[in-house]
């Protein structure tokens, strides 16, 4: 065509290209390379859920073929409010649900009502790379800070400006694992109820704690609804990324903007994927527990292959401790760049992670990072995995790169 | 909370508030209303679509549960590039393919892609207020432009400006029936072209043809693929509103763009949605025609009520011929705004329509619009609908409002 705005063409060179598709692009050039770098977990969706599915085309329902409701069908925002507080224990006076097709997008709606040019968001290192996109497609700026990976309340209070919205914590963490205190979130959404910001927290992960540290997300304080937006997701816990749910409790009075916003992009959330949802949470964590118990397992491995090869002399370690979530940083010396280590892990060595640059971490003193899954697999293959791993870091240490 | 920002929030404040939910609440409070505002069709998607995604709940196919690819599904795509070019006929040359969920979400992600503040879109009137908000939302500036049903290339080009980035044409229309003419959207394709502006021709109607003139997209014209966005949905012919799927040719040098919003917001596509629509596309627009020929009846019907009506004395009229789509817009005298209308048809009277404002339709002259839907009703209902709208139109005129 056909001009783009100058501009807008800055802006979206700003929004990051996604690695997935990178490291998915080298992947297909070596088949047999093993993956520590998806996202996802291993397990089927409940039972129940194919069932749901099933039965709801056995019998022709035509709920499922008709717009629906903005926010999300009645059935199941009622069995979200149930969850969030029965479960969950947040505190909903002041809130509104919203669920989305995936709990990005309800992040991106919120960037989208929250932003506007030059406005500041607060992201924790390492931050979640979709955060940083969302807030640059709404013309935002993501603000990296070096708070530790427990962020600490202060550092990121003086990052404040005038121009800040929000901050945004993840816990249990992508890409660390870390678990933050529920003290440490009830600091930081002090903080943002003393700026007049928005604490944005992401709980992709609520169900996956494998250490001693407890979740408790910041929508739990009382008083905290009008000013914290929580993000859960089906993809993780459920098995369900494919299926496209998430839902968020969120500040009452943005309601009105972000139905605006789901109305403009969605419409309304498939209602297949509402009815798949639906009989999910009716499955509840309790049928999450065993499956995330098993990644605790593999949590268990990792740690343990780590410690032996640093035992067998080489030089690496694992960020943290890495009790959540099913994700490590792994750190070594390298100077590598990480695409030409992405290059190196899955061409030459049949394996795949993700570099920590994608997360925002700065590599510094000769030191790389690499976030390693271990959703996905199984006992071996993540044996297998960790060996080729370790063999190809020796290479690249022994060739001084 | 928290504050937003003051410009997020004027330009938050400039995105319509959604009618639909607005005439959702009225019909609650009346539930025997009749609805000639729903933009959806009565009919099931093809049966192949239950049996497909059945059979995948049977067999558990677990491909459903993980992410995809970001552009849609292999097999989905492949579907797509048939029909687009052996049955629509487009030329592909210089597009890529991108599905969404719902063709709205492509809208949303080109505007997105296209607009910087202040950047201009042109909207031949009556628009689709979702455009409106799409463009509203991405800080753009939707421009109507008067150029009638069937829009005057000539009046387009006198509108354009050095912030003009797209014209937007929907034939045939929502929300007034119409049919624009190929040699018309050639004519506003080549003045794209030769503006440099990006030509988005919305045709999430285009096989709903009850007239004499055919639809053809601008797609076709050989060359066009690199300033076109040609927009289909599968929400109207194959009643699968429910399940959000649309897809998108798009000029390929967009792609990497358009690709960033998709991950931001969706990641991918619902992948049980994208197995139902591939069944869909293989039963093919043959399956949609029965039904469609149906909706010419009810065409039929609504003009010939109009007429009728008209020998009776009233004073309104069906704007344009309405022969596509499954809309047509009535003008009669009345000096209502849009909401008080709404309610006193719906409240008053047990029937729902859209009022012109929702589609940049300015009142004028004492006239007022209303956009009527036959696409939900069978004969009977649409001859009760109709009897209601016109009774309650005579009562607004002996009252003088
Ligand atoms: C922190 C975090 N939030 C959200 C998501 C995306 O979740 P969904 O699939 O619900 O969009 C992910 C997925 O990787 C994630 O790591
Ligand atoms: C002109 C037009 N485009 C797009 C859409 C939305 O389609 P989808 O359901 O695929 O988002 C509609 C629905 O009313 C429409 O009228």
């Amino acid at each position: 065509m056909g001009r783009t705005s100058p501009g807008a063409a800055a802006r979206m060179a700003a929004v990051a290209d996604p690695v997935i598709p990178q490291v998915g692009a080298l992947m297909r050039q070596r088949p047999d390379a093993l993956s520590l770098a998806q996202g996802m977990v291993s397990w089927a969706p409940p039972q129940a859920v194919c069932q749901a599915v099933g039965r709801a085309m056995v019998e022709a329902d035509r709920r499922l073929d008709r717009y629906g409701p903005v926010q999300g069908e009645e059935a199941l925002l009622e069995a979200v409010r149930r969850e969030l507080t029965e479960v969950r224990g947040l505190d909903l006076e002041g809130s509104d649900l919203l669920v989305t097709a995936g709990s990005n997008m309800a992040f991106h709606a919120i960037a989208q009502v929250l932003c506007d040019p030059g406005d500041e968001v607060l992201l924790p290192l390492p931050f979640y790379f979709n955060h940083a996109m969302a807030i640059r497609l709404a013309g935002g700026v993501p603000v990296p800070v070096a708070a530790g990976l427990v962020p600490d309340p202060e550092r990121l209070a003086a990052a404040i400006t005038p121009r800040t919205r929000a901050i945004v914590t993840i816990s249990p963490s992508n890409p660390s694992g870390l678990v933050t205190p529920p003290e440490v979130l009830a600091a930081i959404n002090g903080l943002c109820h003393r700026h007049g910001l928005l604490h944005v927290s992401d709980e992709a992960y609520a169900d996956f704690i494998h250490g001693a540290v407890p979740h408790r997300g910041p929508g739990r304080l009382p008083g905290s609804g009008g000013h914290t937006v929580s993000l859960f997701s089906l993809s993780k816990a459920y098995g369900m990324a494919g299926w496209r749910v998430g839902y968020a409790a969120v500040p009452r009075q943005l309601m009105g903007a972000l139905a605006k916003v789901q109305d403009t992009v969605l419409i309304c959330p498939p209602l297949v994927s509402q009815r798949a949802a639906l009989a999910a949470l009716e499955a509840g964590p309790a049928w999450c527990r065993p499956h995330i118990a098993t990644l605790g397992q593999r949590r268990r491995q990792l740690i343990d292959a780590v410690a032996a090869a640093r035992t067998g002399g080489q030089t690496l370690e694992l960020l943290g401790p890495p009790d959540g979530a099913f994700y490590g940083l792994l750190r070594f010396p390298s100077g590598l760049g990480g695409e030409p280590l992405m290059r190196h892990l899955v061409l030459g060595h049949g394996v795949a992670a993700l570099p920590g640059d994608s997360f925002g971490l700065p590599r510094a003193g000769g030191q790389a990072l690499l976030r390693l899954s271990y959703g996905m697999l199984d006992a071996s293959a993540l044996a297998e995995a960790l060996g080729r791993l370790f063999r190809a870091l020796a290479v690249l240490q022994a060739a001084g790169e």
